[in-house]
């Protein structure tokens, strides 16, 4: 407890792990709650400053008398500048706005403690992308959906009374990587959360999180009007409901100036939505645009949705939903779209919307938690499943129409922007869960603001803040993030498989489910493995999912030959016999991928094991306990993969291929009934 | 983060905050795991010793030459001596095993923390009970029911694998109270707690807690013969489910030799149990028995049981069932029963069984967590209600026989004695929910060591140690403490009154609830209020459960002018008019107590607000927020009680007392949906 050295590095401090304070002179001429707080971040963070800090928007006349060259800032960027004032020699961390100064702030911080000087700092960045999201899938019991790091961080019960120190280092933290929103709420959202009680806790958090430029927004149930609004209906174009929506938002406005809006999840996995109504989505939307518009507030409208009474293949869906609506909606709606078409796997080929909507705003959603990716424990960086998405090409306008482009609003010029991910932070004292998983959390807040970075330089600067900066703990941390990912993919889904986890929990592998109620809920529904081949057929032969994209890319993805191996078997069914590029078989190339990732564990272990030494023991051992887990699950996932497989195509294993540990039944007898993650 | 004060002082350290380690000169003769952690705790927790600490068993031959006069020690006594060792001064610590001397050790940092001197302290202590116990009731799926400190802290998902340096901690704060068996599942028990995988994790904790005297104990879902042995019954007395159990004693067993044993929930509140085969609960209890009598293990057998079919008084039920059962049990069964006859609320006259049972272990089964007592908000220190019990006077054997005496054994000469706590302690960082409920699980712990400690010593001793010893922060949080309990009674349930709570939840006050399916679920069960009066008549007129009590007992509790006005409505039920010893009528008594709750919390918060500059910021903010929010809730008791019992009585107020602020509609319109501690 009080003494060892464990406690002190329990993770709590994430990538904020500053030191002895440097007792750095800051000078904040004009100041602001915001201002106050960046000060402080600096007297705590700054290890050593030979001049004095100077904290002043770039409006202020002395600042602007210095004639800096500062570039586009915007409202959100900042620079920071060695400059004589007064004729002292000082650092000057500067922006349009108090805000801005604090993200200068923090890149100072971050500078200094990736091997940058403090006298000598020149820094300049804007954030391309305005709405920098984290949504909470936190429901008002404490649980969390899809959450692995425990309860939820929100401590309803005791809000708003109650503020919790730990309230501000999460909005520290989230600052330090310029996120600028947070919806507190699951998008399965209970009425509830839009009720007077429910409002006053939320204005708690605003009031905690306004300083660190972070908004407020709250998910809301399409149909509240009914469950607390006491009407007979929800539907959109009802007077009484749009009525019900505006006095809604000006009471939550009351309590909160600057509340950020509504995120909807309407007529998607038993949520209630316009559809009911026979109301088309932009309806809906529009409806709850208007009662937050004279606020300023926005509505994110998710485009996951996918119908139990549509037989069409579920991955094209939401653009057959969505794409004839492309111009119908306001001006304060932004669709939010995963980032593929399925949910959140460990890799998609992107949502065939991004591109195909270019008169309506569309806002990224990524998974931070890893639902779909070993859950906590296992090592998966996912800077490199982000940038695989935004740098895909969308070819809206031509190529180099990047999905990156199309959420910054660069290809057509849209102002309204926006980038979400789902947060994997829950209130154990790590907070993600692990020590790597803060990195997704880091890696997400830093795409967000700058898309076009490296996610090496990502994990290298996560990696010097987090674990220190020797060069042998960087080296090594940075080279086991980086094909962490892929290896995930490798030993759970290789080629363009997907969804192929056990029900509910979505944890361990169960490519052999096939009786639930709903077809696109079993893993037969996406592997389509029979005796003669594995893979779902989207071209013109069976779903057509292909012909969502654009044409360059449909002939791509519509012949097996053109398209990327990785995602072979998300638009093909292929002979298990079929040539692949190796020149191996696609059934010796699948095991080769399920060995290569669990080889990939195996190597991060051991990479591991060569930094005890050089790192504290309580995250040492931690991750080293996670790795073990990761590897022996890893095998679980070939072989019982493998075991079923076989069972359809009854080949043989390639020469030296170790047969899988247990027989089929086995596999699939385990069950998991208190997974994490299945909070309501 | 990493700097602030805020975050030295979250309530992590328990009663256990050492400051700087005194750099003792430790000698352990004997090593084993058990006084290697007993050492480390004196390294790092004793403030300073002139003399070298010596820890030795008492039968070692240098110790054993010194002819010193330790008393009856037995196998967990105790002692602290300065004696000569070889020549030497020494702070010898002492005792017949070396979990003995770990209590010694712990005991002498607890010295020296509350203002004793180590060179001069002589110490002797044994304690009066076996099996000092805290009951979890912990799911796993990670919620807590009845918790209030957020989920469980055993990571069921992680372990066996990871072994959170915070199983640690738990362990060493049990150990330094004395505190030597743990229940780790819910009574409410899944069968899967009883499987290979789940066993494994019981396991892992079970070798961490093994060097502080830790045992692990399970709760067994009496149908898992059933649902994972694949049995077609769970009748008791079939050869078949005999075996069945015997032969999962064995697998345990092999996991961890020294399990404690089976704690038993049986058909009570929907559990499965020998009543459904017709059988009694010895012929269940006898039957485990069995199973774990081979290898020194022991069935705790719950008496709280009531049935939906039983039209009796609920307060009566577990003596009809199980006196009769008196003396029909094995010798390794313990039955455990709960402090009062219904069911952990603010105050009930003791469980009438205690007494009735002479040729039955009994053992104390108390709650730490605060289910009807505001959660973890309230300020309500536990001490006086165990003690009220403790001290209660069975008249099992004349005057003297206190149920205290009734569960160390000493009135039949029991071997076999324990006292179980229901745990308060989950994941968040304070461990119980706020600084002062950790002095209920620390009070719980002392008086389980010994019975006579008082509740002032304790409370004493436990701020000395958790808030420093600066006389005014001592001397008021003690006297805050000490009146805290009654403060609840008061303005909760007054003079008798019981079970008010609201449903499911048990938060906040419903005394009008009339409509669930049970009868005995409801409110209006337990106060019987109408026109006329209030309180439920348990003389022979009524339930006549006052004849489950010895003679004696019984009479006083039979005349409502003998019996104390603390329990009146309790046991009868009088007139609103009724003259009570104030010489107010009995209307008016009622509203004086809920007012004197409320001003005791006033005056608590004002005793608080003086101890500002003297505790450090983060705890003092957080315990002046809760009695806040506990002021306010205790007037909301008081109003919608009033509004409630007027809508009955149709008195006035007593000239000076306020309405309820607002009408009994209002208050029956609050509901609690998402109240914590609702885990299945």
């Amino acid at each position: 407890m009080t003494t060892g050295v464990a406690n002190a590095e329990d993770g709590y401090d994430l990538w904020l792990r500053y030191g002895q304070p440097g007792a750095a002179a800051i000078s904040v001429p004009q100041s602001s709650p915001t201002l106050a707080v960046a000060a402080a971040e600096l007297r705590r963070g700054l290890p050593r400053a030979s001049h004095p800090i100077v904290l002043e928007r770039a409006t202020a006349p002395e600042v602007s008398a210095l004639g800096l060259k500062l570039g586009t800032l915007g409202g959100e960027g900042y620079a920071v500048r060695q400059v004589r004032l007064a004729g002292r020699a000082v650092t000057l961390v500067t922006g349009n706005s108090d805000v801005a100064i604090l993200y200068g702030a923090f890149a100072l911080i971050r500078h200094a403690h990736t091997g940058g000087s403090v006298d000598t700092a020149t820094l300049t960045s804007a954030p391309r992308i305005k709405l920098r999201m984290l949504d909470h899938w936190d429901n008002l019991d404490g649980s969390i959906e899809r959450g692995y790091a425990g309860q939820s961080l929100w401590d309803w019960w005791t809000l708003p009374d109650f503020r919790d120190p730990r309230y501000v280092d999460y909005a520290r933290a989230n600052a330090s990587i310029g996120i600028n929103g947070t919806v507190l709420n699951n998008v399965n959202a209970k009425p509830d959360s839009l009720t007077a009680p429910y409002i006053a806790k939320a204005a708690a958090l605003a009031d905690i999180f306004r300083p660190y430029g972070i908004k407020v927004y709250l998910s809301a149930r399409f149909s509240a009007p009914i469950e607390i609004g006491g009407l007979k209906t929800a539907d959109p174009l009802d007077p009484q409901v749009a009525a019900w929506w505006k006095a809604k938002a000006d009471e939550i406005y009351r309590a909160i100036p600057d509340f950020g809006g509504f995120l909807v999840k309407a007529n998607s996995e038993g949520q209630p939505g316009p559809r009911d109504y026979h109301r088309s989505h932009a309806d809906g939307a529009n409806m709850m645009a208007a009662a937050v518009a004279p606020h300023g507030g926005i509505i994110m409208w998710r485009a996951f949705v996918y119908a139990e009474t549509n037989a069409e293949d579920r991955a094209k869906q939401a653009y057959s939903e969505f794409k004839p609506l492309d111009g119908t909606f306001a001006n304060n709606v932004i669709l939010q779209v995963k980032n593929g078409a399925i949910d959140f796997q460990p890799r998609e080929p992107f949502h065939p919307l991004f591109g195909a909507m270019p008169k309506t705003p569309l806002m990224m959603e990524f998974q931070i938690t890893k639902e779909y990716l070993g859950f906590a424990t296992h090592l998966a960086y996912l800077a490199p499943l982000f940038k695989e998405t935004l740098d895909s090409d969308t070819y809206e306008r031509g190529p180099g129409s990047t999905v990156a482009r199309v959420i910054d609003g660069s290809i057509e010029g849209h102002k309204l922007t926006g980038i979400a991910g789902v947060a994997n932070i829950g209130r154990d004292r790590d907070w993600s869960g692990s020590t790597f998983n803060q990195a997704n959390w880091y890696a997400f807040g830093r795409l967000a603001w700058d898309p076009s970075l490296s996610s090496e330089g990502i994990a290298r600067e996560w990696a010097e803040q987090t674990l220190g900066t020797d060069p042998k703990v960087v080296d090594t941390s940075v080279a086991m993030m980086q094909g962490s990912r892929e290896a995930v993919v490798d030993y759970m889904t290789p080629l363009g498989l997907a969804h192929q986890m056990s029900t509910s929990g979505h944890y361990g592998p169960a490519p052999w489910i096939a009786d639930l109620k709903r077809p696109e809920w079993n893993p037969v529904y996406y592997n389509r493995a029979d005796a003669k081949g594995i893979g779902f057929d989207r071209t013109a032969t069976g779903s057509d999912a292909v012909s969502q994209y654009a044409p360059p890319l449909a002939k791509i993805f519509a012949d097996p030959t053109l398209t990327p191996e990785r995602d072979l078997l998300w638009f093909h069914h292929v002979a298990w016999d079929r040539k692949m590029a190796s020149g191996r078989t696609l059934w010796a190339e699948l095991i080769a991928h399920y060995d290569r990732g669990i080889a990939y564990v195996t190597g991060m272990r051991a990479r591991w094991d060569g930094l005890k030494p050089l790192v504290d023991a309580e995250r040492w051992q931690k991750t080293a306990t996670y790795l073990a887990i990761q590897e022996r699950e890893a095998r679980w996932w070939r072989d019982a993969s493998l075991a079923y497989w076989m069972s359809l195509n009854h080949l043989p294993l390639p020469a030296g291929e170790a047969a899988p540990e247990h027989d089929l039944d086995w596999y699939k007898g385990q069950t998991f009934p208190f997974a994490p993650g299945q909070g309501k």
